[in-house]
């Protein structure tokens, strides 16, 4: 398929890799910012826009990676420009990638849309196997089902269809199991290197914490003091943490939450 | 080395299997309760007790892994019955394996003692490998640094001298990347249950939420709504929580967090 991406971000980055390693044709890129743009189009070795009347109006399906709340402008700026410029809206597929937008953002701009979204955790430093990434997707009308399970089907393994409303919620978790945990992995650091202790030390453990939520649920892989509530660690613990009210106040509630759901 | 277990939870189980495998004679498991004492006895192949006063006094280590705030009483106890049973403190070595507890709980109880802190979630129902857990060990004298190195080095390739005082931060670290972690997927998973999703989607991005910070400070591997500072997404998000007080809060405040450290 010929494909035009919206945005240059950590989603777009690794999404276009593996879109022109399953033989996709990347025509151009567009980012709000020309470095980034530039960036990725000589990584799929294609042209950079940072202007979205010059967007190239042959693609199949255009995808929007960008900022949930640039969305709806974007969208309608795109869409004007294309038919503007004399293409066919018509013969166009257009999806974004937000795990927290509706699929009705598309609505009445275009004939033919929907949702592809790889949930997974982005950076452009890193690539990832698209293979394995859990993607949902949503459609409007047969048109853009049949173009983006193609799609889809291209570069995941994992393709599971999945409304708005419950995508919001698939998205709600994500920053619980990602991000969330992301920044206790920081919190962690930060505290370890306050003491001259190396952030290493920590990787068995963070692996083996992941690790045993594929054999048992995560309430019943808990352990540590606030599942034991020892009453005397915690006020040990939380004390170490005086100079630092806001963790301070994570680290109660969290322990707290933690022997609430034991 | 003849070794007594003091403890028969999830830490003294994974324990005394590796002591075993790697060679060691465990001669009788301790516990407080009669099924836990007698479960791991069974594995150990060992006589079981919930008798402090029937401990056997021929060990050259015994290791007490148990709640934190039960430590000192069973260390008065412990040293008390061994003496008055014959048993020579002096050709003893006594250890505990508490992250949160100082070393000089043994003061004046025993001449030769230290801390055996391997840093790892334990689950009875889950094997680990203890080669390659971080095991940070403490001791008083030489009598205990001799026993007590020769121990770790045979069940552990990791093995690292460390205070109390810097154990404290450890074992507050090891809180954050594990237990908190742990809860947040535990979090994740009851949002999905009540939307009918299959936790299991998860594991693809818990897995690399983890392999991240291997390759990336978690600083540098942050994405999402929070570090992106996308306030649609996290007004949105914590508004899907507003049946559960605790846990928007909890959004709110680790989204802060995030954002205040990006």
């Amino acid at each position: 398929m010929k494909i035009v991406l919206i945005g240059a971000g950590n989603l777009a980055t690794n999404l276009g890799k593996a879109l022109k390693k399953a033989g996709h044709d990347i025509l151009q890129v567009y980012s709000r910012t020309a470095t980034s743009a530039e960036a990725l189009a000589a990584i799929l070795d294609c042209p950079a826009t940072t202007d979205l009347t010059t967007i190239d109006n042959r693609a199949d399906v255009y995808i929007l990676s960008i900022k949930d709340k640039a969305l709806r402008d974007v969208i309608a700026e795109l869409t004007h420009s294309l038919t503007s410029s004399g293409g066919d809206l018509t013969e166009k597929v257009f999806l974004h990638t937000a795990g927290s937008m509706p699929m009705d953002v598309f609505k009445d701009k275009a004939p033919h849309y929907g949702v592809f979204y790889p949930m997974q955790t982005f950076s452009k430093a890193r690539e990832v196997d698209f293979s394995i990434i859990p993607t949902f997707i949503e459609w409007n009308d047969e048109t853009a089902h049949t173009r983006l399970a193609a799609l889809a089907q291209s570069i995941s393994r994992c393709v599971y269809p999945l409304s708005t409303a419950d995508r919001k919620y698939l998205h709600l978790s994500a920053v619980w199991a990602c991000n969330f945990v992301n920044h206790c992995y920081d919190i962690a650091a930060g505290i370890l290197a306050a003491h001259h202790l190396p952030f290493d030390v920590m990787l068995p453990l963070i692996d083996e914490t992941a690790r045993k939520v594929h054999a048992l649920s995560p309430h019943d892989a808990q352990t540590g003091p606030a599942v034991r509530y020892d009453e005397n660690v915690i006020a040990a613990q939380s004390a170490l943490l005086a100079d630092d009210p806001e963790l301070r106040q994570l680290y109660e509630l969290l322990s707290k939450s933690i022997h609430r759901h034991a």
